[in-house]
């Protein structure tokens, strides 16, 4: 075979690989948006659904991760493919996580059944819901146009989803509890919050990803700890 | 330079690498520990402290990511070495998390102030701090030696701080609560829980690394979401 050959398809190999992981991302999207249905209308029957959907998102990321590995070394790969391979490695383990969670939230969704969501508490999580399925399409999105600009509003969206946490906190404090359930209820509530706030800052990692991959920039100095004043303040 | 110096020069470049993993892994241990004395004496001069360490940790982070690409890039290195330097950019990953979750618990240490903690709930905390900790050393003696089956440990380990998640659920709802005050200190209270809980797991995703490092088979395939009953069951 010839070097030109051999060179495309490891360039062929390439794609798939980032064709692989935007199917990964999309997959991460559905269920979120599939298990925030669930949280919502407090469809148990969904939760299985999250639970079988995470176990393909992690089958993918186990496959996309040993194809990564193979290439990287058997090609030698150099500067800007080394990039996008060590990025992939780290974005798919950012929408592996987000595939858990949502497995959080929808068994989270089990624990609160019967309870139902007081109607503002309700609402705070359909937009948590949303706006975390929105910030991974932008990821997404960025990555597949190799687009750092793109990737950069990531951080003012994430913004919105601090203040939505915030929110929901406050709703969740300002209708008191005056029983064991009240409070297991306001734990649970807490939770499935955190649960969207940090599905919403892997986007927001996968987002830096996509910046290091197309300028070799390493993010890391900034902290992924909550914001001062976040949780229950 | 003979290639003979070359080579030698590139392994002591690997052993600095896998010395200031282990250094970054020894910071996050005591961060640990400070963070849950902060937490359990309420001392809050130390939430800085933690703050400052986890920058620290952060930037040690960073330093170790870049010169990990150089050896990637420069040394195109083959089977075991690859399988180090890519383990070595999960695993600080895994501990800058950890240093991210006890700047959570230092801030959350700040938010309960100056409500105590009951009795109970203060005894649980203090174990699930100790059992971070000794999971993270764990990890780290595992990855120095090499000993995948010193990592395997750490799955029996995790059952630990599972069991502590489940008892602190149950002393915090056991207890009740009758103001809104009394909502917040529940719902803090299983946040720092939960936080003690994504530290173990952190130190468990390392060990599985180390595990890799040294056979070569991939880990992934197990979800990381919680267990079934896990959280306010």
């Amino acid at each position: 075979m010839a070097l030109a050959d051999t060179r495309r398809t490891y360039h062929e190999q390439l794609d798939d690989l980032r064709r692989d992981v935007v199917r990964l991302a999309g997959m991460a999207t559905e269920s979120i948006a599939r298990g925030t249905r669930v949280l919502l209308d407090a469809d148990l029957t969904g939760v299985d659904t999250v639970i079988a959907e995470d176990a393909r998102i992690d089958e993918l990321t186990h496959a996309i991760e040993e194809h990564t590995y193979e290439l990287l070394a058997t090609q030698q790969p150099m500067a800007s493919d080394l990039r996008v391979l060590v990025s992939t490695l780290r974005n798919i383990h950012e929408i592996e996580r987000i595939g858990d969670l949502m497995v959080n939230i929808a068994k989270g969704a089990r624990r609160l059944y019967p309870r139902q969501l007081a109607p503002q508490v309700r609402g705070i999580l359909e937009r948590m819901g949303d706006q975390a399925g929105a910030q991974l399409r932008v990821a997404a999105d960025a990555f597949v146009d190799s687009d750092p600009a793109k990737a950069a509003a990531l951080d003012d969206m994430d913004d919105v989803m601090d203040d939505l946490q915030k929110d929901l906190f406050r709703a969740i404090f300002s209708s008191g509890a005056a029983d064991e359930g009240e409070v297991q209820r306001a734990v649970q509530t807490s939770l499935i919050g955190r649960y969207y706030e940090r599905i919403a800052d892997h986007a927001v990692n996968f987002g830096e990803r996509v910046r290091f991959m197309v300028t070799g920039e390493i993010p890391g100095l900034r902290s992924d700890a909550e914001p001062d004043g976040g949780a229950a303040q």
